[in-house]
């Protein structure tokens, strides 16, 4: 039932992507585009599309915020995938973008989706100008040198150190990493409402953590056929993960407790919640 | 007298960017992002102030705006510059990003100023929503994959094509990658305003087209030491230019006729327009 649910959220985010993308042309670039923003779990964009229904918004004003996050989730996939970054092959089961076309063009892909993402949140739909104001600062904030690059510079700057990071540093280094797109997602129904998205935070924060720590077990026990990628990448890189610092059972039950953490931050909105809530156990229980 | 208020003008931009990004840390990717905010002659970010200047607006409404668009602009030359882009070494005199760092760090450091373009385009000084607004749509559509990055692609293409470019194709080219930009700024006084974009539309077009022909004519003929950056990259990669398609002396005359319309088209402001008479021929006359 929820699989559903999140099935036919996703669609209708990849029909707005794609009306948004019509226009483009048949370049490497434009190709490269539809491609990267293709498939997907869509989790931060049905966070935007649950937490606007929950507010008691039409789907209509939500559905190009919901595809300006996963614009921008997948500029950020395919930069990190280049050979400079993470260098990898393989993504939603996939060719990654610069396997597929070059290097150059996956630069320029990402470089274009998160144009695309800004200029999705302009739409005339998503409520009036004060509105889609808020969702420009508010994801720049997110994404930008004090948000999600700074969780990747973080990440680069890991690799180089000479000590290992504990479990604070990467606490913190996740939060920006990760955690701020996934912030920005379920506080977006919020915003767009002009409502107070402080449930929303704690909710998103705790549900942001479960996820990279269920990310860090998928990596050491999942399967890389449904995962559509390469696993067991950090233990190979001798990089610190939520497990190789806490053990796999503890790394299980602290994802499990921080669920618990997120479900009670929403219990002020009731039944209307019923989404969240099956989100956040999907989260750690996700083979993909 | 021009180049002191030229001169002025870049000093306020590059305040405005150094509180920007005041809050910043210390990693390689904050320090890249700043380290390739300094320096330039700042045209783009002159002709936003200068368009808001001549529809009697206060600077303060127009310095993050232009600091905005030198942060785009910044951005596209990092990644520009990559490796699997142009491969360029030198920049405005100083070793490129990915030089003094490494290609991570270059890549990151782009995708962060292209977020800071944003973000600085929402501050409450701009204007209303509506024109703060204004400023992020159009600002995406000229430098996503119908504008600046498209200039990009086709570039890439064309080094790749059987049959070198010809003159339309080299112009349209040329609108997109580099004229879309520097026709965002010169609008961006009307649109501050909330006034009739259309005369500046037109000095922009044929500034921009001029402004790549004197590129072309640098390229050829430039002091390298002066430029900043290596020269006779077109020729050398066996590159369909302006200079190669028209010859020098035909090339020369075109740009001064551009200079002369886009002169005209501003005719309508009377002496107000003084400054963006002077750029125009600033344009095809400076020798970096």
């Amino acid at each position: 039932m929820f699989m559903n649910e999140l099935k036919a959220a996703a669609d209708q985010i990849q029909a707005t992507l794609d009306t948004a993308m019509g226009p483009l042309g048949q370049t490497p670039v434009e190709q490269g585009m539809r491609y990267a923003c293709t498939g997907g779990k869509r989790l931060r964009g049905f966070l935007v599309l649950e937490t606007a229904r929950l507010h008691g918004l039409d789907i209509k004003t939500a559905l190009h915020p919901a595809a300006a996050i996963e614009a921008l989730h997948a500029y950020s996939l395919v930069h990190d995938d280049l050979p400079c970054m993470d260098d990898d092959d393989l993504r939603r089961g996939q060719p990654t973008v610069h396997v597929k076309w070059d290097d150059a063009t996956a630069v320029l892909v990402g470089d274009a989706l998160q144009t695309l993402a800004f200029e999705l949140l302009c739409h005339s739909d998503n409520g009036n100008a004060d509105v889609r104001m808020k969702l420009v600062s508010t994801l720049a904030k997110a994404s930008g040198a004090q948000g999600m690059v700074l969780g990747q510079a973080q990440d680069i700057a890991a690799e180089t150190a000479t000590d290992p990071l504990g479990l604070d540093e990467i606490t913190q280094l996740q939060a920006n990493k990760t955690g701020a797109l996934i912030s920005w997602s379920a506080q977006a129904g919020a915003i767009l409402a002009q409502a107070d998205p402080e449930p929303l935070r704690q909710y998103a924060q705790a549900v942001g953590l479960a996820f990279q720590i269920a990310d860090d077990i998928l990596d050491v026990e999942g399967d890389a056929t449904k995962a559509g990628k390469k696993l067991q990448k950090d233990a190979d890189a001798g990089k610190a993960t939520f497990v190789s610092l806490m053990g796999l059972d503890a790394a299980r039950t602290k994802a499990a407790e921080l669920v618990d953490q997120a479900v009670d931050a929403v219990s002020v909105y009731g039944e209307r919640a019923q989404g969240l809530r099956q989100i956040a156990a999907f989260v750690i229980e996700r083979d993909t």
